[in-house]
């Protein structure tokens, strides 16, 4: 039998949505937190939770092989020194929340319905529309993919940027980080949804913000590293940007007295964008497992050094 | 020369368009409002225009031989007595907006973004989406199409509702109106995008509202006499239904001392949720004069006994 650590402040739904289909080979143990977990660590081979608490467990599982994410956020794992054991992700659960949220968001912020939703007179003033526009995704991955093509679908053109400028199906033109301005020139909306690395940090900064086309519509989906709030911030007060709506942040949750809750045209959404939904995260861990007990290549394995 | 009149409140932006692109064969006119009109209404065998306007002129028109509506809704036209003439409406135009406008609504409140547009604390409940859901929309035309083929696109089941069950592009069945209880078992949401007629009178009672799913959403895209407002409110008061967004009313501009501008979960969006584009209009029109003075049949003509 192996030893399966699961530990998440979700392990019990975990645990249901487990046995519902039964691990075969596996001797499992559930742990909410590092102290339920310490007492099981040793020996386990197969960890399987969120990143945070997964990192912090690694000190205490010499024996650790594979560790399975819950999240896609992983970087609590990549900014960990330990890196002798296979680490693998979950993707393509989260293509269809991100693209009902961004479009949701920008029909939302066209069509005036914050205004209208509570109106109490007659306004008939001309709303906008999307079809027509011009929207920029930063990151081509599932995700990005499956709202370029969402967006082409309803009459937008879409531009992507990614590390090496690959096309990329959904996307009428691809450009590499390194052109990202002449990508942002001119883009009535502009959405990241980068991972969290190195390389993604601070990409949305003022010389990007400044090539959108007047009165643009700015979304951050992915991490909060990308973007440079402070120019940020000056486009929004300058009327350079229309709106931005914000997932994601470098600090979560956001304190309640944070003054990014007060600023006019800014919209926060407390990182519920795309949120992990338990039974696909245990599909993917459960079809990874048996693949592991096989001896065969694991699905979506993480590269610690891109770290994606 | 053939001569025209163009009545409406939009003449002037009318007779641009049209000069773009010229009319041959026309003697043209330009009129605001009926008193304008009238002083060239004698001899006019064409008219282009608002259908209430058009409706006022009638008498004083002798000599019309076609009326071109600008608008989608031609009830002033049905309702006046003249019929010895050929009407044509307008149609193609409306799918992408109405598309745009129920997506933007139902993503809007099952994202919970009137509440997230200006949080001002974190808030991580999990929001609604709209994938695997069940929409009904009433009316399959062209409009109705449009929305059920993006509507599929996005992962939602579609059913339809018209005179004659006969099955469309875009909805996997549809149900002719003697079944409509049926056809509205279990809705998640019901979108009504009927034309003015007197068979659509009423549509949406309180029989049809008590067949959705519990907590549904109501979207009335299409006119007003097809709600049955006292149910609707009664629903709304019971949490039946989640939400109703009307954008159209027996009376319109609703008079700001309204009381449905003051219920819970009513909202009301002015009859902005498919505006007319000028230049859409004058394309339709300049293409139906053209086949006029070839003689051959004009596209959109509307049928006085059906009402569309």
């Amino acid at each position: 039998m192996i030893k399966v650590l699961v530990l998440s402040q979700h392990a019990e739904r975990y645990r249901e949505l487990i046995e519902d289909v039964g691990l075969r080979g596996a001797e499992l143990h559930y742990a909410l937190d590092l102290e339920q977990a310490l007492p099981v660590a040793a020996g386990c081979e197969v960890l399987f939770g969120a990143p945070d608490l997964l990192a912090s467990a690694l000190p205490h599982c010499p024996d650790l092989k594979w560790a399975q994410s819950s999240w896609a956020g992983i970087t609590p794992l990549l900014e960990a020194e330990r890196r002798d054991y296979l680490l693998t992700g979950v993707k393509g659960i989260f293509g269809a929340p991100m693209t009902e949220y961004v479009l949701g968001w920008l029909l939302a912020l066209e069509r005036q319905i914050p205004q209208r939703f509570a109106a109490t007179s007659w306004d008939d003033s001309r709303d906008g529309h999307v079809a027509g526009k011009a929207i920029g995704i930063m990151g081509t991955g599932s995700i990005g993919a499956h709202l370029a093509q969402q967006c082409r679908q309803m009459g937008l053109s879409t531009r992507g940027l990614n590390s090496d400028g690959r096309p990329v199906d959904g996307f009428e033109q691809c450009w590499v980080t390194d052109q990202r301005l002449e990508f942002a020139n001119g883009l009535d909306y502009l959405v990241a949804l980068l991972p969290h690395t190195a390389d993604t940090d601070g990409l949305v900064d003022a010389a990007l913000l400044q090539q959108l086309a007047p009165g643009a519509i700015f979304i951050n989906g992915g991490r909060g590293n990308a973007v440079d709030v402070d120019a940020l911030l000056a486009a929004l007060a300058s009327g350079a940007l229309r709106h931005a709506v914000l997932d994601v942040l470098p600090e979560e949750p956001l304190p309640d007295n944070d003054p990014l809750w007060s600023v006019t045209g800014l919209s926060i959404t407390s990182h519920t964008a795309a949120p992990t939904p338990g039974r696909a995260i245990v599909e993917i861990f459960t079809e990874n497992f048996r693949r592991y007990v096989e001896g065969q290549p694991l699905n979506y394995p993480i590269d610690f050094e891109r770290g994606y």
